[in-house]
């Protein structure tokens, strides 16, 4: 269903050549409206892809009418002439489009950093996608938009005859703010650019922003959210609201359950924390901690290296109050040994690691992956 | 030479059965003076080991008679029995050598977190080392702190008629503030306790607290550096800072030689910083990059992903005027490709990269290691 779920929507998912696999590599989503409202959250990392730069002038104006989006590589780091190319592919949509503006589309690219891209290849992609835009291209908008994600991220939530959809890519270089990823909102509800802001801040500020794979900001991180009105309906913005983070909350956690060569997922919640800032800070910590990330993968409850990951913060706590669950059993209690270890059963993919920081009442959850053999190799070849 | 390189010192390593293997895991290095000077720096982490506790204390009376060093436990996160058994290690080795005072007996241990030392092999284990104290002691000391250390490390440096001597133990954990690490520095220099303090700061802040092997910070990193006095030499400030800086520098650099798993050694040098604080933290931000570390690894010089560390800092830079090279190659210029990254040899285990932010004078050096499958086959094996 992905982004076409919401009436309003047509997708179509192509190979125009820009991967040397042969694979789908480029996506169009198009709002057919009767309203364009749309709103978009960008990598805050300040090196960021020519895309990105593009695509933030095009949110501004709180209209998009289509997104090209393509996989094979990033055209991050490529200069003026990666600014060029953005440009020139948003052009080219609009011509193909019809009564489009060029202003008006969102582009978005994935892969390697530091090469440009294909234009002989994707400009004529543009004109073929076109061609194959369909009310149910969304599941193929999502396959064309892989990298080394091993499956396609889709979504789906709503209200009483109102609905959002989307598609995610992302399968490394996941971390906070936002996570290395590509996704695509839709939804038919009839709501304003503003609101549509607000809403998505709000999601991706407790889902994607508290994904951490591997602790890497990406420079092409694209998170765009676009109504098309269809459905005539205007949800009371809490129900929209929660809508669009439960469909953030499920890319995002497919994008950890699919992170490059990882063999467990981390759901690390930080608990009775002075303030929220400090839970984030601690679970940020302990989801970054390398060797911590080692112990789990070899299923070893290690909390020693939990404390010394949370001991390297400025949260508030005391070293001789702090406690440690893993799965469920409390091995590090008042900062020291607690229950036995071997309790621990570390046998499945999902770790649950509880830290009580026991200095308030605020708690954050992050997500994160262990560090593996299969992560080194992977991204130890990943570009010869 | 070690620690018992200049006059005034004795030392020994013994095997007290702390380790499984049989291995020597305890050091004792005595000051026999006439001076007693002292000073040390400690983890940055909040969550401090038990040793680390007792012997800030020590090091504030500004005199250190005898150093008690043991591996095969960490005694962090051991609760009030740590400390105890911390200050019960002191109190033994005052005894046991006579004439001295626990309170100026520093301690320090390295290993696992979160068990307690058997002192039943710890205490007897100090009677038998006091026996074998000599002044060519200072080899087996260094030899009795490894824990997963392939190779032992000390360093000697020094001037006309004085001498600095050094041993360190260290192969993960290692990051700044400081890497995680046991080094005990001695000199026959007559010096008082706060030049020694003030050249030890000045030497940890450029060389160990600028070894970034995998992020992770310890909770038992100890620094002492002790002052004998037999030299009757009291060599002037900058010279006697130079020998220390060089005796710290050496040692740092063999800490990332023997990093666990670690198949390059990688120097990043930040140069034309806005300031120096920009250059370290663009240096760690670098030194910390997982998915760089795997394409070191891979020796691929992949100057996309240093641009992207670059990128999540605070630091003054324009993206469009970054610059980068890899062991001499300028692979990035201006933001954008740059000289043929074929052209990077990476065959040998030192890597350089100079990352050039245009925005100033300043520079750093930080060192760092790859990220490697036999990082990760270590690190989640090593407690079971």
């Amino acid at each position: 269903m992905s982004v076409t779920a919401p009436k309003g929507f047509t997708a179509a998912g192509i190979a125009a050549g820009i991967k040397d696999s042969g694979g789908l590599d480029l996506a169009l989503v198009v709002n057919n409206g009767p309203r364009l409202a749309a709103a978009g959250v960008f990598t805050t990392n300040r090196v960021k892809a020519a895309p990105v730069l593009w695509s933030e002038q095009v949110v501004k104006g709180g209209r998009i009418s289509a997104v090209v989006l393509n996989s094979g590589g990033a055209n991050a780091c490529t200069g003026p002439k990666g600014f060029q190319d953005a440009h020139a592919t948003a052009e080219k949509a609009a011509e193909v489009l019809q009564g489009h503006s060029a202003g008006e589309i969102a582009v978005a690219s994935t892969g390697l950093i530091g090469i440009t891209l294909p234009m002989d290849k994707l400009l004529p992609g543009i004109e073929k996608a076109a061609t194959e835009l369909s009310a149910h291209g969304g599941e193929k908008a999502a396959i064309a938009i892989k990298t080394t994600d091993t499956v396609h991220k889709t979504a789906v939530a709503g209200g009483e005859g109102w609905t959002v959809g989307g598609m995610a890519k992302g399968a490394g270089m996941l971390a906070p703010g936002l996570a290395t990823m590509l996704v695509v909102l839709t939804t038919d509800a009839d709501v304003e650019a503003d609101v549509l802001d607000k809403a998505l801040r709000d999601a991706t500020r407790v889902t994607f922003d508290r994904v951490d794979s591997d602790g890497c900001m990406s420079t092409n991180d694209t998170v765009l959210l676009l109504a098309s009105g269809a459905s005539e309906v205007t949800p009371g913005y809490d129900e929209f609201a929660a809508a669009v983070r439960t469909v953030c909350d499920d890319l995002a956690r497919q994008l950890i359950g699919d992170a490059e060569g990882a063999s467990k997922d981390i759901r690390i919640e930080v608990v009775n924390a002075a303030t929220e800032d400090d839970a984030v800070e601690v679970g940020r910590s302990i989801a970054r901690n390398n060797l911590l990330k080692c112990a789990i993968h070899g299923e070893d409850p290690n909390w020693g290296r939990v404390l010394s990951a949370i001991g390297t913060t400025k949260a508030a706590f005391d070293p001789d109050k702090l406690n440690v669950a893993i799965n469920g059993v409390w091995v590090c209690k008042n900062g020291s040994v607690g229950d036995d270890r071997d309790l621990v059963d570390m046998r499945y993919r999902e770790v649950r690691i509880t830290a009580d920081l026991a200095a308030g009442s605020e708690s954050a959850v992050i997500w994160a992956n262990d560090l593996t053999a299969d992560y080194v190799h992977e991204n130890s070849a990943y570009s010869s």
